[in-house]
């Protein structure tokens, strides 16, 4: 093990101070490291400072806990640590240990901002695509659509955008004990507005509920059906684009027109055209939107964002900090616990922490890295989320790798109030990519034991599959069993500190073998992912003599020896997480 | 060698397009790297694109190039390249080649805002701090001053910084056919406005030069002395505090007022009230300070910025990208060849490629790796640069990377638009942190053959020591020799266009002995430098059967094999410098 600090409660002794305040925050230095002074280096309006941290206390297993105090100055202040050893001075940022000087790009960060809503930061997300999930009456389809049976096939085609399975919202209240029974606490619907697509991210108003949804009626019932069950609901607004049939769209001024009479749209498509975020009565619409739908009797609590990462970005203009600033606002004025997650499929570390977005959904971050490692040996579709290759196959130090290296873009707070999933309506499905049962339990063990708030996409809990975003919008399989690994996991992750609350230390990250910690103040948990059978595994640097129970997996108890080493069988696939006794 | 990209023009055939244009750029690809498929990855408004790149040519030596297009769609476009091979797929960004994702901070950057000047790129720099370069005439001292002869050395103590030692505007006039001889062509002036201490970063007016320089006429003087010459003027200017005695600081509205009557000043020092950006009316008096001086008859080329770093950064206060903008704009609407330079000391990254500062003093990028890389084994004195810990003593692997990891928060046009030196009068003396006149020589050598405006504290070309930023402002010895490599190698960077232009690839960086590459379209330049004697290097990848003529330092030419393999002898501490013939 090696020196460590990261965010959470262990290291930090206020995550969501005040501008004033002074933060404590503890390097834990493993003994054999050679440590002998530890320095933070924090940046106080521009200005690296440093200060000498001391001797807090020792912990079990000969760990020293070192303590510095840092100033909570500016709304971000990012921060690191120099350690004198015996065999030179290292940095520690959110990169690990380094042996030569780097940027502050990947220092730890503590913000001053308003903190996401606690609630957030132990949710379990389960996403739902409205057109999929179940129907609750036949309804009249309008000129634009075409309807299809329930059972009938997701087919990409001329009609796939208009192909509507006509599930509703009265359908979806129907089936929320089905969410709880999952032990998801968060629905978050994609689009509920007026469109001409099932995916309604082209939306013809902001105003109401699609009546092919059931209408506004429609929402209330579900929000009551969700409040029953102490369920919360999460909207999903397009920000950067509507339909050209939005009833905005003769406005010239809410989007960008050009000299040629014609208009600029999301990617090139002319149904959807992009929104001018330079526009004042845009934002004061945008305002309105946002908190009607927060508010009574819909009282969802908080957006899912659209397209955030192009969100007032066009040209030369980049206005998405502010716009992203302003609709944090919005939300927090009429709803103090609101959510604002943004959807950004690449690096969200320039658009997180600046008093907008709370998080992000962490495709980059997480997806990728975990569908690279488990990925199947012959994948059904070319190309990886957008990149025009063929999936690499990584080994395991490469998830630690990446995860590491977008998690350093951006607070602990952010990240761990990012949504981590395993695939959504815009992907393949987690199944088809790793290709079986077992993997597809290996990748739910990473989503629900990491860092992060896990998010399903409703139907991976049956083991759906689909090789492109179409397919996988297929119709809930209502007579499919659910596959246990998804309940028994999210109990797990409910009822662990450490799992929900606690920090991250890699303990072991080789090719099929992924072994980590997490760990809070009241419980240690130790997880062990594999992606195939393999040797045994002989951890290093545990506290001695410490015993560790099985929570999940069904492995033996652990026992660590006087030396800090722990033998680990090598069955696999498989997710094992013990938590440390006593 | 690897696939390699960097922003010169060997690389990208437009480095300063303007919105709306599209760019060739390529990619380098030797043989033997079983690269097949090349793709760009571009930033459009917030989200990737791909795009495929095409063989251009086949070059000598057989390498690739690939090359893709590049359109300039927002002012800072953000792209690195995908690479097909047959084992697997490699990202190929700032920091060179990856196996797996990393952020996007790290990508290249096309930026579309005004370019620095030209004449910036290609600038020597001599910084002078004019109490201590030469006096013209003796001078009656005020109050808070204490004279000090020539000859006396300087001493940290509580006169420190009243000791004057009289160097003047005039004297400075009298040496310029010395900074000619050197071979700088801009000279770099610490601040010459009135104040109380040496150093003038007190500065008690910004409108007129400090009588005990000379006051208006002598600058009038040293201004038309440097044009008869062909040099440039640069001038130094502090943003973020001025002097308790300004002539502003009455005016409440320009500084941080506390409510307990008291103010906000730099780093607590009471004598630095720090300015509040936030009042309209100090923008407008900046601009006219700026413009003055930039004009006839003083006619300066720019200024370099002092603690630009905090500048507009106080609090929840941040504004530096705002003011930094301000400033540029001020300095181009009067001198659209002008420049603005950073001060700052960490991590710049996150300032540059704004429409704002063109560069920046390249201190961590630059300075501290070369002093890590070749410090005496033996340093009088503790710390390095502000960090609390002595200096550590780093291998040629940590200055390539940590060169690397800095550039890369950078576009390549700030990067080189920044001034990279080897001290400064905030530091100790080049000399004295090497403890050699031969390691000196191959500091200089770095200094002049690495990408980046070289930049020369007076003294340094003697030889000067000092342990610290007081004793490194020793006054001129007019008797001592010149280091011959300081001409030579001033002489040979202008001459050269690869090492003025030319790209940067690292061939061999490995403890004692750092080589690299320097490439334009019109020369390619290759550079060893070694910090001790060593074994021979066979270096791998160079252009099969070239022969390379020695042009600085004095070693043989050198001949590489048809198998690539380049025999170097292990001689040193040198810095050797070879072209490719033909």
């Amino acid at each position: 093990m090696r020196p460590h600090h990261d965010g959470s409660e262990l290291y930090v002794s206020d995550p969501a101070p005040a501008l004033g305040d002074t933060v404590a925050v503890f390097v834990r230095v493993p003994r054999g490291t050679g440590v002998s002074r530890v320095h933070m280096r924090w940046v106080r309006d521009g200005e690296p400072v440093f200060t000498s941290a001391a001797v807090d206390r020792r912990g079990p297993g000969g760990d020293t806990w070192w303590r510095a105090e840092l100033p909570v100055h500016n709304p971000v202040t990012s921060y690191r640590f120099l350690l004198g050893t015996t065999r030179g001075v290292r940095w520690l940022t959110g990169m690990g240990l380094t042996t030569h000087d780097v940027p502050d790009a990947t220092d730890f960060r503590l913000v001053a901002h308003p903190p996401p809503p606690s609630w957030a930061r132990d949710a379990v997300v389960y996403q739902i695509f409205p057109d999929r999930y179940a129907r609750s009456a036949a309804r009249e389809l309008p000129a634009w659509a075409v309807g299809a049976d329930w059972d009938d096939p997701v087919v990409r085609g001329p009609d796939t955008l208009r192909t509507l399975y006509g599930g509703d919202l009265d359908g979806i209240a129907r089936h929320l004990d089905h969410v709880t029974g999952l032990g998801a606490d968060t629905v978050y619907l994609t689009p509920f507005f007026p469109a001409r697509s099932n995916h309604r991210y082209d939306a013809t108003t902001f105003d109401h509920v699609d009546p092919l949804l059931g209408g506004d009626g429609a929402l209330e019932r579900l929000s009551a059906a969700a409040r029953d069950r102490g369920l919360r609901l999460l909207g999903d607004l397009t920000t950067n684009h509507t339909g050209a049939s939005h009833d905005w769209f003769p406005d010239d001024d809410l989007y960008y027109r050009r000299d040629d009479g014609g208009y600029e749209s999301w990617l090139g498509v002319a149904d959807l055209p992009k929104l001018n975020w330079g526009s004042a009565e845009l934002r004061r619409r945008f305002r309105a939107v946002v908190q009607h739908w927060l508010a009574e009797p819909y009282a969802l609590s908080g957006w899912r964002v659209d397209v955030a990462n192009m969100t007032a970005r066009h040209g030369a203009d980049d206005r998405t900090h502010e716009v992203a600033a302003m609709l944090r606002r919005a939300v927090l004025d009429v709803r103090p616990d609101g959510l604002l997650i943004a959807e950004h499929a690449h690096d969200a570390g320039g658009d997180l922490d600046r008093d907008g977005w709370h998080g992000t959904m962490n495709y980059s971050g997480f997806t990728r890295p975990v569908w690279s490692w488990l990925r199947a040996d012959d994948l059904p579709f070319d190309g990886f989320l957008g990149v025009p290759e063929r999936m690499p196959r990584a080994g395991a130090e490469a998830v630690a790798a990446t995860m590491t290296a977008f998690a350093a873009q951006m607070s602990w707070r952010s990240w761990t109030t990012s949504w981590q999933l395993l695939g959504s309506h815009d992907t393949a499905r987690i199944r088809t990519v790793v290709g079986s049962r077992e993997r597809h339990e290996v990748a739910a063990g990473l989503l629900f034991t990491l860092p992060g708030t896990p998010m399903v996409f409703a139907g991976d809990e049956l083991g759906l599959t689909g090789a492109n975003n179409e397919e996988a919008r297929v119709p809930m399989r209502w007579d499919a069993p659910v596959l246990g690994c998804y309940p028994e996991l999210i109990a797990l992750r409910r009822s662990s500190p450490a799992l929900s609350r606690g920090g991250l230390r890699w303990v072991h990250a080789d090719g099929d073998s992924l072994v980590f910690l997490r760990e809070s103040a009241a419980q240690s948990v130790l997880v062990l992912a594999r992606r195939s059978p393999g040797r045994p595994l002989a951890l290093a640097g545990l506290a001695p003599g410490a015993s560790w129970e099985n929570l999940y997996g069904g492995a033996k108890p652990l026992h660590t020896e006087p030396d800090g080493s722990t033998a680990i069988d090598g069955y696999g696939p498989a997710v094992q997480v013990w938590a440390l006794n006593g």
